[in-house]
């Protein structure tokens, strides 16, 4: 995604320093001698100039805005690795989906993880801004039209950077609910893996019953109840509803459903394998929804004992909890705290 | 649909009289004869008993419930055909899926034109209720998972219903918002359309990139502003907005965007086709959305002068209406009013 998004920048005429963490030395040395993104498929754009980690210091010299472009378990490295070379003012502008848990049960976002992790002289010089929004990144570095919200606590900030990115194909609004849009982001991944066990347990029915057309009554009713839980959850958080419902919510919750990783995780728990062997069926891919599963998990009893949700709320996030975290069987949740996955009987 | 819910029906043991309207001869000959739906590719169950509509008079007979599976052109049918045979504290559930607008250009929810139809002497005598949520009829007939909701304003009737068809694959939840669970109905067949042709324009331009890899980031943002608009229909209407999220909103809309009648009429329309020669294509298929925008165009301009909405709410229906029913190009909408339709540039 941190590539896809030069394609707007430059075509703004922007110039772009494209930086790799350790992980990403294959594809940077591909940008370097071809120009071409492996996992794209495509040239990167001419005014992009890729760069090691190694190479982090000078380029972030002078820059006006860091993007970061890291998963969630990258933001830790991101705040070490580049937090020394900050100077105060400057904003960063994350795409990364996820959320931490605090030692208090609390959950975080991951501008604010950033910042308590920077350095204390200028963490809180520091602007933080984030991308909400259904955009797959092959689609944006095809220029496909996107629509996305760019979000941010600090007056002005969100607008500012909406302007450096918007071309006729990557459209953007922005919001000051930075909460609000960063819990879709995180919670429409763990959702999608919902969704994906629902078409699955569905599909793995059809080769007993010989129908081979498609089943959707029971995906649309998760993913139905995943955008009320969505909005209850940014109630109980102290966000506004209506993101639920928009671009950040149920527009991306969707489009991650159209065939993304956690769909596709989810589908295979679906289909009766367990988390591990599911896991590894898709390696080398970024399951973030997992990591959000976790983090709720952490924190949900604690916010149950603290009087802020009550024990029968979220049943789906509670049964992805226990499908994801505590390793149900989704035969077993049919008998007691299961929501709309039992087995279809064959009356 | 109609034929689907008597799985459901006859699965508690119900007796059922599938009666046919005078579009349905061929049907119910299959059924009478080989007990096969043609629509459905499958065996009707047992104790449904087929009949034409010249049997609607002894169909009629001592029924505790008339369940309506006419489409959005034939509840003026059925309330002048089923009507007369009816009896005071009778019950009728619908699953028509429509709206109609009043000379005073006020929207009308079908169970109100149901009611407004039926003679006098008992037209406030019959207790009107209806469906709303994510049901394919080809999965209810093969028992797939599916969560609906049944609504009644008449206190207790939801409830008494969702008894006679509860499974343990049909689950029913139940509302007293009759109004909002029809506004989102009859609404997501539009919107749906408005999905469509997102996908439709995308997919149209694959060829000349030379991609083939899906387009899902302006489908899903359509989808978005789908949710959005949905939920100020409801609060302008006077319903609540909850609807919008749950199973009659964003999940009734995500099922028929995967593949429905409604999202592939757009998709034709998206990939450039008028709307004349998408219904050629598609000919004998029931396109109720086209319907509902009609409604909605008809009706728009007098809520307008009302004051009950302003003019520059509901842009994406008011594209629709542009396409639909004003014949507006697509490539024209992008000069103005267009919302998120127009062509990808080539930049």
């Amino acid at each position: 995604m941190g590539t896809a998004l030069t394609w707007p920048l430059t075509d703004n005429g922007h110039q772009v320093r494209l930086v790799g963490t350790h992980l990403d030395g294959p594809i940077i040395e591909s940008c370097k001698s071809s120009r071409q993104h492996p996992g794209l498929g495509r040239s990167i754009p001419d005014s992009v100039d890729p760069l090691s980690h190694h190479e982090l210091a000078s380029a972030l010299k002078g820059v006006d805005l860091v993007v970061s472009g890291v998963n969630s378990f990258g933001v830790h490295w991101l705040a070490h690795s580049v937090g020394p070379h900050l100077t105060p003012g400057q904003r960063i502008l994350g795409v990364t989906k996820g959320l931490e848990t605090t030692d208090e049960g609390d959950l975080e976002i991951l501008p604010n993880v950033v910042t308590s992790l920077l350095p204390a002289s200028i963490s809180h010089q520091i602007k933080q801004a984030a991308i909400g929004g259904p955009c797959v990144a092959s689609e944006l570095a095809r220029r496909a039209q996107t629509c996305v919200v760019f979000g941010s606590r600090c007056p002005g900030v969100a607008d500012e950077l909406a302007l450096l990115f918007r071309t006729p194909y990557y459209r953007v609004t922005t919001t000051s609910d930075l909460l609000g849009l960063e819990l879709c982001a995180a919670m429409k991944n763990a959702y999608a893996i919902a969704v994906g066990i629902a078409s699955g347990v569905e599909v793995g029915r059809e080769a007993s019953d010989g129908s081979t057309s498609g089943w959707s009554n029971l995906p649309a009713a998760v993913f139905a109840q995943a955008c009320t839980e969505l909005s209850e959850w940014l109630a109980v958080l102290g966000a506004a509803r209506e993101l639920a419902l928009a671009l950040p919510g149920a527009g991306d919750l969707y489009v991650t459903c159209q065939g993304g990783r956690n769909s596709r995780l989810g589908r295979l728990l679906g289909l009766g394998h367990d988390l591990s062997q599911a896991r590894a069926m898709m390696a080398g891919e970024t399951l973030e929804g997992v990591a959000t599963i976790r983090a709720l998990a952490r924190a949900l009893p604690q916010m149950e004992r603290k009087g802020r949700i009550a024990k029968a709320s979220f049943p789906l996030m509670r049964a992805l909890i226990a499908i994801v975290v505590e390793g149900a069987q989704l035969e077993r949740l049919a008998e007691g705290r299961g929501w709309v996955w039992q087995p279809r009987p064959d009356v």
